[in-house]
């Protein structure tokens, strides 16, 4: 068993309303780990110290163990702001642009987020540059997707990010069920599978089409107003509209087929899969906690690997 | 004057959440009007008969006057139901389906709805298929946008609805803008202008381009953070993108340029006749209100001029 008084740095993602902690040795494997709901929101009162600090004492990390942070805690109302890198960005050199907690017990840094500063299509990400690092090689060329709350699409050539997209594809799904009209639509905390007919045939009608989703929201009511379907088929219909809709725009956005990295966790990934898949992707996945870990422990390498 | 003791007829407006009655003459001339927010929401508690006969009272209608209904009284939560017309469905024909309410002191009847029973791209309307018979003519060719809540697309042919489309363009922007994280990004009660450059901005990138409104939304809150743009930008850019991206998608549904009939009311009237004239429709304004009640007017003409 590794010796947990020696770990090499602990990792932490640390985002809007989540915080999650792993304890690695110097080969990136996790001695041990620790998480809460103590995302950005809840530290804006608390403070951000205290509550690193007590889940460093829950994993027994040694005094002066070095932490790396990414997400939220390094936005403008964290901790301390990590301003964006500027698009072209290269993944290997973010490490270099962390930002150093000044009078911190141990060595904390946080790492930098990036932006599209083009008034055309304005973007940011902070806490998928990370994911990106973990999940791509360094001088790899990518098309990757990463779903959510606000899904990311982002083009990497030479390990570089030259742009990227987001879609408010979760925030959409979760405004349109919880207060709007189709609320009376979609059951409460419905489980969405791949092979709901809902599903894929709302994934057919934005095939290549995504106006189709802008005008077939509207249809997930009409449809059970109609008897053509029920209140249980309103969750499947709405997520492939808005998947579909997602993926076809980003078809039309990057004019790529090809290879795709999905970067996501069940059970997204399966519903994002079967979508992909059906425009012509092939789909390379990885787990969006361990790409997360992952980029993370390559960053503190390439800052405390000396 | 016009003897208000011998109305032709009372042509009532009842929506979700409001209530309009005109006292109308045998030329559609109005006599007296009356309106308040007793909707079908508010009529679901309390009855709708108690509410028409305070009207009918208030405007001084005499015993017997015959009442026309419009809307969401006719849904199947309302008063009493009657039945969508599927596409294709003639808009001259509409007035012979209304439904009568049996036991009313008066004649009281109630418009029918349209619907699109197509599993591929199910609709109904209820309300704006009045509007469609007080503003379009009846052999007539058209192309109608009714922007709103849900904004409305209907194909006329030979006065005959032969199909439409619905886009959740107001629905979208509440939501964001009230619950979602773009709250952060709009002014409460903004007053958008055809003029704001944010607005004629969004409007450009989305032009003949429906996906670039999805992937756009994360942008009202990015150009703040990377202040190219400041929060009260956020009402215009966002109206901009919702309602271009509609207009985009319309037109991919459509196949259509040339002459649009606009029915809508101010503010949203302007804001849609620069949108539309900019990708290249001829626009045709009419108010709403006065569509609803010739609307009215002609199908009252048709059940009791005899």
């Amino acid at each position: 068993m590794t010796d947990p008084s020696r770990p090499f740095c602990a990792a932490v993602d640390w985002g809007t309303s989540s915080f999650r902690l792993w304890l690695l040795d110097d080969e990136g494997t996790v001695i041990a780990s620790s998480s809460s709901n103590e995302g950005m929101m809840h530290c804006a009162g608390t403070g951000f110290a205290p509550v690193l600090d007590a889940h460093l004492a829950k994993v027994g990390a040694s005094a002066g163990t070095p932490v790396l942070i990414c997400g939220m805690a390094g936005a403008r109302q964290g901790w301390l702001e990590a301003p964006y890198v500027e698009v072209p960005a290269s993944l290997e050199a973010l490490p270099t642009q962390a930002i150093k907690i000044a009078g911190a017990k141990n060595d904390v840094r946080i790492l930098p987020g990036i932006s599209l500063n083009d008034p055309q299509a304005p973007n940011v990400m902070r806490g998928e540059e990370t994911q990106l690092l973990g999940a791509v090689s360094e001088s790899g060329n990518a098309l990757v997707c990463m779903p959510g709350t606000h899904s990311k699409w982002v083009e990497i050539e030479n390990g570089v990010v030259t742009r990227f997209s987001t879609f408010m594809t979760g925030e959409l799904f979760s405004l349109l069920t919880k207060h709007g009209i189709l609320q009376h639509a979609v059951e409460e905390k419905a489980v969405v599978s791949s092979d709901d007919a809902a599903f894929r045939s709302a994934l057919k009608r934005t095939e290549g089409q995504a106006h189709a989703a802008l005008s077939g929201f509207f249809g997930v009511r009409a449809a059970q107003l109609l008897g053509l379907e029920t209140r249980g088929d309103g969750a499947a219909h709405l997520s492939g509209l808005l998947i579909g809709g997602e993926i076809s725009a980003a078809r039309e956005l990057f004019g790529k087929e090809g290879k795709v990295t999905l970067i996501a966790s069940e059970p997204i990934n399966a519903l994002y899969s079967v979508a992909l898949e059906k425009q012509g992707f092939q789909v390379v996945s990885k787990d969006a906690g361990e790409a997360s870990r992952a980029g993370l422990f390559r960053s503190a390498k390439r800052i405390w690997s000396r």
